[in-house]
């Protein structure tokens, strides 16, 4: 089962160590406690709207931008495997 | 300020109105409450992922595509006015 807060959690953590930050300094700048970003990175929290627009502001991408790439990704997961020729 | 919540739900809305088909409906096929899915659609509720794509089944939408139409519609509202000359 596709599960979007993974996905999304996922690409927010590739994100953040693609800028070569830590949880601490982006938690801080999205003013939401370092627990709950880790959580979220890790899949295991709903974001809030609100919260994922701050995580985003940290990191300096658009709210529009995440959404196109965590919408590629989930694709990938829909797309059935190609079936080999046996 | 965007609120992810509120594109989302009203993008789920319009979909299940484009197909002609009512809360309960839509609802009982993706196995929410009527009470829940109305309050998702108004944007008072965040979904969470399992029932997300519950109710894109429920609609017979990829959660990639629901997922693409919400980035366009953020996008949008990301989009500073544009100035008019005076």
């Amino acid at each position: 089962m596709i599960v979007l807060r993974e996905v999304l959690g996922s690409e927010l953590r590739r994100v953040r160590s693609a800028q070569g930050r830590t949880l601490r300094d982006v938690s801080s700048s999205a003013a939401v406690s370092l627990g709950y970003l880790s959580e979220v990175e890790r899949g295991e929290k709903e974001a809030s709207s609100e919260l994922l627009l701050s995580i985003c502001g940290a990191l300096h991408v658009r709210l529009s931008d995440l959404l196109l790439t965590v919408a590629d990704r989930v694709s990938e997961l829909e797309t059935p495997p190609i079936a080999h020729a046996a």
